[in-house]
């Protein structure tokens, strides 16, 4: 048997902390290939390049490890590794993003280019991870996640993911103290609050930082925030079919147009 | 009772006919306020502007009602709507994003900023609904579609919509004649395969365009892609949890990590 082919990608950038990180582990666990943003692209969400041009450069940055850089968003870099780089090849068995500086826990899913490359996967049929620290900083320390990426990313290598799912990993901050385990979580029913920062430029014209408080509605302890607060490791498995299904009938009942 | 208050967005950006379109039958339903891109925005999936900053404009271009434009993402727009422009205001009273230029059936849901900008509606807790048109061309003709967005939206006006749901709405093309009626439908499973089309700029360096092609896996007559080939209006009802439910079982199940 061949060693594995890992994807390694996130959306913080080729140059970020955490995704050194996460390629130090995946190389004990298979063959890697890095293709990542070659700047940041948080709250890049599902973007894809489509009206303008992508550029794409061999990088040395990690040792022993082919690697990339691309102009694009997270989705692109998984869809150019793939169809570009990977095209008539071997494809990948797993594919890994992050750790994203920032957790990625309930609503912020939606936002996070570090999950839409996992999700990107998840399409292509490939099981996909997405590991996200409960540390913004650039100073984040990761010491505490490696034990736990290396066992989760073993476990989805050695007996799959159900079709169409990707895991969404958070992981407590590491000032928490020791983590206390691993809990299968769903998203947490919570949302931001934007405030706007306004402010005037050297022209005196007017512009704006997008600003916010997260705030959490959900009372359970089955999803993802509950875990992090309590310092667990949240795992959420996520789905990229959006259908509402339990609104399906509802819609059929109640509409008079159809 | 006053007027509905209805905040219009898109991504195709405030100058196009299908954002004209659609400013034009809400006039009929209700107060409308404009909050869109200044410029055009496919393909942002759920991106937001986090490491940058956001301009705001007021803008005359739709007769008798107020607008404005904005440099961020469709869903900065409906966040700056609802948290800056109408701060402590009446808040609006339904969402509608659209009518995009090119549908948004299937997995293209995920890329669509038309739909992310409906769903951050009903994040907010607004009935949203986002319309998408099966013609990506600039002379798109809308005509067919104007009775279908007036029906769908007074409907979802008197009934509202399921908590966390919005709507993803798409047309069939104008050439295919008469519209059949309205099916709600599941997300087709479908996915898109995408080339690289490799160039050499001016100076000798590799770019690259994206291109693809649309695979549909889907052989069922319930979904979003057999609907409008049928010429049907399709409406799925999409969510923003993306929590698999069925997977927690199965992972609780089938780990030996837990």
């Amino acid at each position: 048997m061949p060693r594995p082919l890992i994807l390694v990608t996130n959306d913080d950038g080729i140059t970020s902390s955490g995704i050194l990180n996460l390629v130090t582990v995946m190389k004990e666990l298979g063959d890697v290939i890095v293709v990542a943003p070659n700047s940041p692209q948080s709250g890049m969400g599902h973007a894809i390049t489509v009206g303008d041009t992508l550029r794409l450069k061999e990088s040395t940055i990690f040792e022993g490890v082919k690697a990339y850089e691309c102009s694009g968003t997270p989705a692109d870099c998984v869809k150019m590794a793939r169809h570009y780089i990977l095209k008539d090849k071997r494809q990948p068995d797993v594919v890994v993003s992050g750790v994203n500086h920032g957790s990625n826990t309930s609503i912020s899913v939606l936002y996070s280019g570090t999950m839409s490359a996992a999700i990107e996967g998840a399409i292509e049929g490939t099981p996909a991870i997405g590991f996200s620290l409960a540390d913004y900083g650039n100073e984040a320390d990761f010491s505490h996640t490696l034990e736990y990426i290396k066992k989760i990313t073993s476990q989805v290598m050695e007996k799959g993911l159900p079709k169409g799912v990707a895991l969404n990993v958070n992981f407590p901050h590491k000032k928490k103290g020791p983590i206390k385990g691993i809990k299968i979580c769903r998203q947490a029913n919570a949302k931001w609050v934007e405030d706007f920062d306004e402010r005037k430029d050297p022209n005196g014209a007017t512009y704006f930082w997008m600003t916010g408080k997260f705030v959490n509605f959900d009372k359970g302890e089955d999803n993802d925030e509950w875990a992090i607060a309590n310092n667990y490791v949240s795992v959420v498995p996520c789905q990229f079919d959006l259908t509402a299904h339990h609104a399906i009938p509802v819609l059929n009942d109640e509409w008079n147009i159809l």
